[in-house]
């Protein structure tokens, strides 16, 4: 096991009607603005509950924050907010909104150009505090400090984080997820089953606790995947959908293990060059990715292949195939393609990828740091 | 699943040589008093490394806090800590000695009888802050708001907790636990499991994620608790008891699940009346508990026969049994007897403890409140 430090200070209030009991998490007197996306929350009651929690408080609104969230939309939320002198920022909706609202929150006291967050990393002397309230389980945004930002003008995705981007708190009313189209909710199984892959499957490091924690989340969303795409109102299922989404990315399984997170790397550059979805970039990768790396992750592909699709029969090729065939066949099941040519690209654009990578520097990925130049070729071409 | 709110703001500082970073975790001018028990940490290289990591900072010292903390001696560090105008508290030791510190933190600023944070349960309306160096994985204390508290004088031990007592901190230094002798890690094996099972074995509540990470952590001691009692000093065995015993009980697997804790209600009075190591009362206890409550444990003692013992053969009797049983010989394994005449209690005192918990209002007991007098008796019965 690996030395690690873990916190993760986040309150989580988990059930029905727990948008109630935001009114006790924000300060009395802050000047709240509340953060949102294309106005879904103005259907499904989520903006009503709010209203009723946050009554006789003033709140100032933002809204659109697009899926992918632009720092081009960001920064007129960060002028407003300034304008405004916002000291509280509620964000209201999935992973888009509460990762363009941390954006925002180290925005807004950011001295200099905003954009150093993601592209520099430049780490935010302060931040304004943050609350979510979730609508989408997908990426864990809610209980971690990390964020992913757009900027339109270079068709750049980048991911930034720091600790004082943790929400104090999220609400996780799987009642609120009822209305979400079954697209986004296919795509939130597929992101939450890839954060915990980007952590389990890289090698074997005297971790077998993380390694069991990993395949309950995964073992989890096998079984209730498939079940809340079917019955969307089926309370439970979709609470332990949201329950495994948000544990999926909170710190803890990555806690003293290797982590890879290059099918993200990879699928940024899917959704910033062809518009893509970001779960099925994921989708599109995985399954490629898995068999272009699958000598250095041989030991965990076994292990995965056993207890997670208890593949236990046939030689340890025919397994490590076999765990991957199945994991893209889940994707499959949940109506999400797997290969690239379904979603339309444009043209192909895997010189200009690895061109973008090597431009940043990111180059080798991987938990190895071996998946380089002519293995991102390798798998992009297997992506058709 | 019910719903439920998480909070653990502890910051888990894990693995080798971590206890240099306590420097930056306690407020440079704080005034600290360093807690802990029975100068063990100045064997084993705990007491020096923390010395070194404060040099130069105020510190005073308690030492000699006992196992099964006792009020009467932790009344004579929170004299201390108010003569000497402590304001951090550092508690260097296993779960008594965190949960005394704990005490210690509520009792300093709390106004009236201290012992009525745990007999009447007043919350206290501050804490002082306090940080811990964990030298014996069992009980959880170092990331949670829980204590418990022995009064001498009138043979009671007795749970509390507040959030205001989670450490800011916990250091996890697998090798600052080498030295413990072999019944300390037995006992700490015990504990953590049947923290687990106080969590897990109830009734099922549609929550397969929470299930599955609490069969996890059990698989998991069950994989390396021998291991780590034959070999002590293998660091990696260590590390995961560790995050073992940590896990079992800093509030996740319990999160929106029902929740038992009667196995430590008998045992906290089997250790008050006796005289036996905690862990010891629990593995006596637990398995005669299971086989009184089966009927109402049936389902979930099925799926734990299944799941942490492997056992999918011969009838449904046959295997609720045979989990019991294999859990009892697991106790047994480590060296830990399951039997109370093992440990010469010196008379039959079940009437005694059915009248103290009558008399503390606590029964009926367990998941479903059925576990009543008569119950109690026949569980006490069997623990022979």
């Amino acid at each position: 096991m690996q030395s690690f430090t873990f916190h993760n200070p986040t309150r989580i209030l988990f059930g029905r009607g727990q948008i109630a009991k935001i009114s006790r998490e924000i300060p009395a007197a802050a000047r709240v603005m509340l953060t949102f996306g294309g106005g879904s929350i103005r259907q499904n009651g989520v903006y009503d509950q709010i209203q009723a929690a946050l009554k006789g408080r003033e709140v100032v609104e933002f809204g659109g924050i697009e899926p992918n969230p632009t720092f081009e939309t960001l920064m007129k939320a960060v002028d407003k907010a300034r304008q405004e002198r916002v000291d509280f920022l509620l964000a209201a909706g999935g992973g888009s909104v509460v990762d363009g609202t941390k954006f925002i929150a180290a925005a807004v006291p950011f001295d200099g150009d905003p954009w150093d967050l993601c592209l520099r990393h430049t780490p935010p002397a302060s931040a304004l505090p943050l609350g979510a309230v979730l609508t989408l389980p997908a990426t864990g945004s809610e209980s971690n400090g990390y964020a992913v930002i757009t900027r339109k003008s270079t068709l750049e995705k980048l991911s930034f984080g720091h600790p004082s981007l943790f929400p104090c708190f999220a609400v996780l009313d799987p009642e609120a997820t009822f209305s979400l189209p079954p697209r986004q909710v296919a795509n939130g199984v597929v992101d939450a089953f890839v954060h915990v892959m980007e952590q389990y499957l890289t090698y074997p490091a005297e971790a077998p606790l993380q390694d069991r924690l990993a395949e309950s989340i995964l073992q989890t969303l096998i079984e209730v995947g498939p079940r809340t795409l079917a019955e969307p109102q089926d309370y439970e299922a979709r609470a332990s959908l949201m329950w495994c989404a948000n544990l999926a990315l909170n710190g803890l399984i990555g806690a003293g293990v290797p982590q890879d997170w290059s099918t993200h790397a990879l699928g940024h550059e899917l959704t910033a060059l062809h518009g893509i979805d970001h779960g099925r970039t994921l989708a599109i990768l995985l399954p490629n990715l898995l068999w272009v790396q699958r000598e250095g992750k041989r030991a965990k592909l076994l292990q995965f292949a056993e207890r997670v699709w208890g593949l236990r029969e046939g030689s340890e090729g025919v397994r490590v195939e076999g765990g991957i065939v199945r994991t893209r066949e889940f994707f499959e099941s949940l109506g999400v393609s797997t290969h690239l040519e379904d979603y339309n690209p444009d043209r192909d654009r895997a010189e200009e990828i690895v061109a973008r990578l090597e431009r940043r520097g990111v180059l080798p990925l991987g938990e190895r740091k071996d998946l380089d130049a002519a293995k991102v070729r390798e798998i992009l071409l297997l992506c058709r």
